[in-house]
């Protein structure tokens, strides 16, 4: 068949759930219980976790603390403190309490985008030039966000060529890496294997990462697609925090220990450990005050077999 | 990449709700609800429909209206009711109700079976031999189902090969097709592709279907693999009915909407409509009174494109 033959052994994941997650929840989490996430989270073996977003506490009130928690998380070495910063504003910010990498964010939907930031995406890209230069100029890394890749609650399906053209303008940049969001969760595996095949005609593997949602069950799917096809970067949120709360279990992000329990029943590495992000699912859902749809920390891993 | 250049047109879907589904569920549904989601399930286009078990009733009470259900049940043209008989007995119910398919179940797992049905797979086998016969002589097909292929509750791994052995015997005893169950929704794509190249080994395709469990979130990733290694019949049920009630949204059974969506949106028919089956899901999460699992009901299918 052909099928896993060329497997990686490692993927590496970045973590969403502070930020990405705890945005998209109405629960009020206090500074001290982001911390306990935090340290689960870096505990369990994630290196790459986005912390919080450098906006204004009026935009987003769960991140209000944005610098009090930059300036109190734990640096165990080797784990990467990331932060969402819109502009130069929020830039000085984080480099004022010390995170190294920051991630901008745009939609691939005009629409989308519009009434996200009130801006077209051209105009969008033109002012991440404010943020992206003078991070880079002081030696942070930064990512970038395409949001809507898949298809967008307004406009429906998105062009593919959109998508790449968002990704090439935010690489050129200098974002060492875009990662496409399917915010909807609408994506389907076949169209996940076109898109790609699309980016991959320009872009290289570091270059790419997934950003899949898991509304409509297919998130692993894909994920199992971007394995077949050369992604080796993968977002994700534990407990499957944030995303869309309109119903009790509704999915939003892909749980983190949904995707490290296939990726290790598949012998493809995380330097996760299994049992303490299924732990880190719990701590996240007991912060919320409710039931989060990541699936593992809710059935355990018995019956895994690598 | 090769990925998806074989797809077929169409798969078959078997609904098993009805049956696996509610007797899973703790909600007691009358005889009236059941013949209005049987309804809602031949009205979205499903075609081959496991209405019920004729068990003991003392066995499963969710399931006591054997009879009555099957009498009562709506026979548009071209819809196939199927139910359970694990014996003679049963199996004579179901031919005096006009039940034009019946199933057989077993365990892959010696332990799993023998708390199941109280025998060993050798002994549960050889008493098929009492049931599979006489249908088989008075025209009826045979369906067979082996749980736990991928993994059991009391012993973990379940080698590939005891699966396989077991399945050479269903079908040697004239089971037309053979349904591997992963029961504790365990399993991850590497294993699946190794277990089903095992049975393609001896087994033709309509020989084979999966029926997977959603309970880490894997269903979908391992029904594209074996869509990828050519199985074209696969079990389902609407809402995610049944499975592992141990948590509030906890899955267990493969949603059809969820599985008819992914399917949809890679081009692949069912002949099921998704609006329709959406909304057969909303019917059966009315009527069991809980949540169900199941995405797309909840998420809707705003974003699909084929």
């Amino acid at each position: 068949m052909g099928l896993f033959e060329s497997l990686p052994a490692e993927v590496s994941l970045y973590e969403v759930s502070l930020r990405d997650g705890l945005q998209n929840e109405r629960a009020t989490v206090i500074l001290r219980d982001k911390l306990r996430l935090a340290d689960a989270l870096a505990n369990a073996g994630l290196k790459r976790i986005e912390l919080t977003s450098f906006v204004s506490p009026k935009w987003i009130p769960q991140l209000a603390d944005a610098d009090e928690v930059s300036r109190h998380v734990s640096r165990p070495p080797g784990v990467m403190w990331s932060a969402l910063c819109p502009n130069a504003r929020g830039l000085e910010r984080a480099r004022a309490v010390g995170i190294e990498e920051i991630a901008v964010f745009i939609s691939a939907s005009e629409t989308h985008n519009l009434r996200n930031v009130n801006k077209s995406v051209a105009k969008t890209l033109e002012a991440f030039h404010e943020v992206i230069a003078p991070a880079l100029a002081s030696g942070l890394r930064v990512r970038g966000y395409v949001s809507t890749a898949w298809g967008c609650p307004y406009e429906g399906a998105i062009d593919p060529g959109s998508v790449v053209d968002v990704a090439r303008s935010l690489l050129a940049q200098g974002c060492y890496q875009v990662s496409l969001g399917d915010t909807i969760g609408c994506g389907t595996p076949r169209q996940t294997r076109d898109l790609l095949a699309l980016m991959f005609r320009e872009f290289q593997v570091p270059q790419l990462a997934l950003h899949m949602h898991d509304t409509r069950g297919t998130a692993l799917a894909n994920v199992l697609v971007g394995l077949e096809m050369g992604v080796r970067d993968f977002d994700s949120s534990v407990g499957g925090m944030g995303g869309c709360p309109y119903a009790p279990g509704a999915a939003g992000n892909l749980a983190t220990e949904d995707l490290v329990y296939m990726l290790a029943g598949m012998g493809v590495g995380t330097g996760i450990d299994l049992e303490k992000i299924v732990e880190a699912g719990r701590v996240a859902e007991s912060l919320v005050g409710r039931v989060l749809p990541g699936k593992v920390h809710q059935a355990g891993i018995r019956g895994l077999r690598a």
